[in-house]
């Protein structure tokens, strides 16, 4: 006798933060697992854009960059989320993408270590850190190092040379946690900077940037912070750094004074200088609903929920999928693994893709990962024990070999 | 016998243009001169983003990346943005904010000149171009030189050492078209290219940045082209220069293929290249809707309008502004006016203050200069006579003296 969905009903009727579930519009008949890549419409989102649409922007025009408050957004929504990351208000702010601020802690990072050129990371880093890294190598003549995954390699790698460790929170692919503590004492004690990227934390594990010795962060504003599609990012750097900071994309909304058109670029203080151009008021706007639906969450409750969601969606694997070719490609232990879980399958896309007619929807990352996101602010216990179950009918009937299934899309 | 407000209001009723009026949202009782810092809300933008966030995000969630089109959003958009500068379809782009795609292309610049040091510009430029100017200066030891405003001075600056010519085509105070077609020659002459930000010009000016040699350009979505606050920019690359591109921004939506997750950046083919991190879908939308509102519009019977608003509104300043301290600060002549027209007094804060309370919204940029911004999409020539009959009354009254027009405001 196995794990039952009655089981699983009271594991949700049990849970605390059940009630958050009510925050968000979700589709019916669908199992949203992808919002480790784009959160869902939370309520508050669309009467508050249409606000900001219709009466700040229609009836305020430019007016409302005083009165509706859009000149404060980024500052706004930023102490939305520093209480998620373990960041003073003071230490974060709300602008451009991931990969544009990425650039500018980095470009700041070789500043701050002007006799230091590495950079170092793991090369199964998310894509677009990689890229970005490789840009600016280019430009300043710094170098990308690669190393790890194993926090003793990324720790042998630690020479002289490394200006700054930068590294993925939780990697993309399979979910495994770095160690963030270890790795930034190490990064400090061989002289270098350590540069987290949270945009698969943040929203589903706690985070303490600060006791954790971070010293520059990014992260994105459309995962588990469910911003919208290309959301805005955040920028975190910790106050020790702030004075000596200095990002090159200086535009004139990160000048100290951005209305008095001087000829001089002269830094605001504190975290104004990461901005650059004008802010993307409505996307701001957007996410800073979005934020609301954190509101009054336990975190340490939250990163429970997501393991435990982690854990049953391995148990179920374990017990029903046995036989099949599916093996689970994440971390077993909860406490390395974020709130996602990869299983492997030769034939990964065409599953996913008959997993998706389903209505469960996750995703797919080459060459054989189906991933499966488990935010815990509205997903149910239920949801996982039915996504394994139609995994196994989609592997049973041999329901992925139609046709339609393997036909590839341009992104997911 | 001046000019009278029927006069105007005749003006009006002949206005071939006079119908795309309809296509925005105006706020009653505003006349609203503020267009060139930020655009008005058309009516096409708040159904479009509604339906984008309640059905594309809200039902399709991560689907719409491909079933909504979201993946082309920034070529889509580009496509209408496209003809209003004179440019292909292929050599446009729409991505992040103006600073960041001038620091791209900055950075792209100066790799394609390499044996050249120095960016070359005004120093009135606008100051976002000056301080992203600096920042990549100081970033890769390139230089910026100041030299201007007059096209002689600027061409006489233009030496060896010069890799690129930046300019922003209209000057954002005095109105000053530079002349695109003489300095891009005159910089291809010195061996330099020519990098033009459009940002005051498009929409309402006349541009053919092909046929002026332009090699490179950028523009903001958020003035005459109505896209919302901090709506997304564009870069323009002539095709010529595509291939040779490197941008340093290179995130994971530049790359050849950016759902292979491959290690190592690859540049995508074409514009696609000057994408960076995940693009802003909502903000894209509004702009796209609102760029509707310039179909079928004959661009070369809008810039004429936009001359006659202005030449006008100077008529009218002349006529009954003439014993005031008020003087006209833009060009007299047209042919070398943007869509705006600047009047200079020694109050011009308070004065532009005591307007905005009757209605009549310009802005205003130190030290003393009152900027009115004439949109030919959607302003009359009433609008125009009704201004200057304000202005005449803030000024013969002594209204602008009231305390409670001095008091500044963090931002306009």
């Amino acid at each position: 006798m196995g794990i039952t969905r009655e089981h699983c009903a009271g594991l949700d009727a049990a849970d605390a933060l059940a009630s958050a579930r009510d925050r968000f519009i979700l589709p019916a008949g669908v199992i949203y697992l992808d919002g480790n890549s784009l959160g869902p419409l939370a309520k508050s989102v669309a009467p508050r854009l249409r606000q900001a649409v219709e009466q700040e922007w229609g009836d305020g025009l430019i007016r409302s960059w005083n009165d509706a408050g859009w000149i404060d957004a980024p500052r706004r929504v930023a102490r939305r989320i520093a209480p998620l990351i373990g960041a003073d208000a003071d230490e974060v702010i709300v602008a451009d993408s991931t990969s544009v601020n990425l650039f500018k802690l980095l470009a700041a990072a070789l500043r701050l270590k002007p006799a230091r050129r590495v950079i170092l990371t793991e090369a199964d880093n998310f894509p677009t850190d990689l890229y970005i890294m490789q840009g600016i190598a280019d430009l300043s003549g710094a170098e990308v190092r690669y190393a790890g995954p194993e926090p003793g390699a990324l720790m042998a790698a630690l020479d002289g040379d490394v200006a700054v460790l930068a590294l993925t929170h939780v990697n993309y692919k399979s979910g495994l946690i770095h160690p963030m503590r270890e790795l930034s004492a190490a990064a400090h004690a061989a002289g270098a900077l350590a540069l987290w990227d949270l945009s698969h934390s943040a929203g589903s594990v706690e985070l303490d940037v600060a006791q954790d010795g971070a010293d520059l962060a990014a992260g994105c504003g459309y995962k588990y912070l469910n911003g919208g599609p290309g959301a805005p990012a955040y920028a975190y750097v910790a106050k020790r750094h702030q004075a000596q900071l200095r990002q090159p994309l200086s535009g004139w909304f990160g000048h100290a004074q951005p209305f008095a058109f001087a000829r001089d670029f002269e830094p605001a203080a504190g975290m104004q200088r990461m901005l650059s151009g004008t802010p993307p008021v409505l996307a701001l706007i957007a996410l800073e609903a979005a934020l609301e639906a954190f509101d009054g969450i336990d975190l340490a409750a939250l990163r429970r929920k997501g393991r435990a969601l982690g854990d049953l969606f391995i148990a179920l694997v374990d017990e029903k999928l046995a036989d099949t070719a599916v093996r689970v490609a994440s971390p077993r232990d909860a406490v390395v693994r974020g709130s996602q879980v990869s299983l492997s399958h030769a034939q990964g896309y065409a599953v996913m893709q008959a997993l998706i007619a389903r209505g469960v929807i996750g995703d797919f990352r080459a060459p054989d990962l189906m991933r499966f996101g488990f935010a815990p602010l509205y997903l149910r216990y239920v949801d996982i024990f039915d996504t394994v179950d139609a995994l196994a009918g989609v592997l049973a009937g041999g329901e992925w070999m139609r046709p339609e299934f393997s036909a590839r899309k341009a992104a997911t």
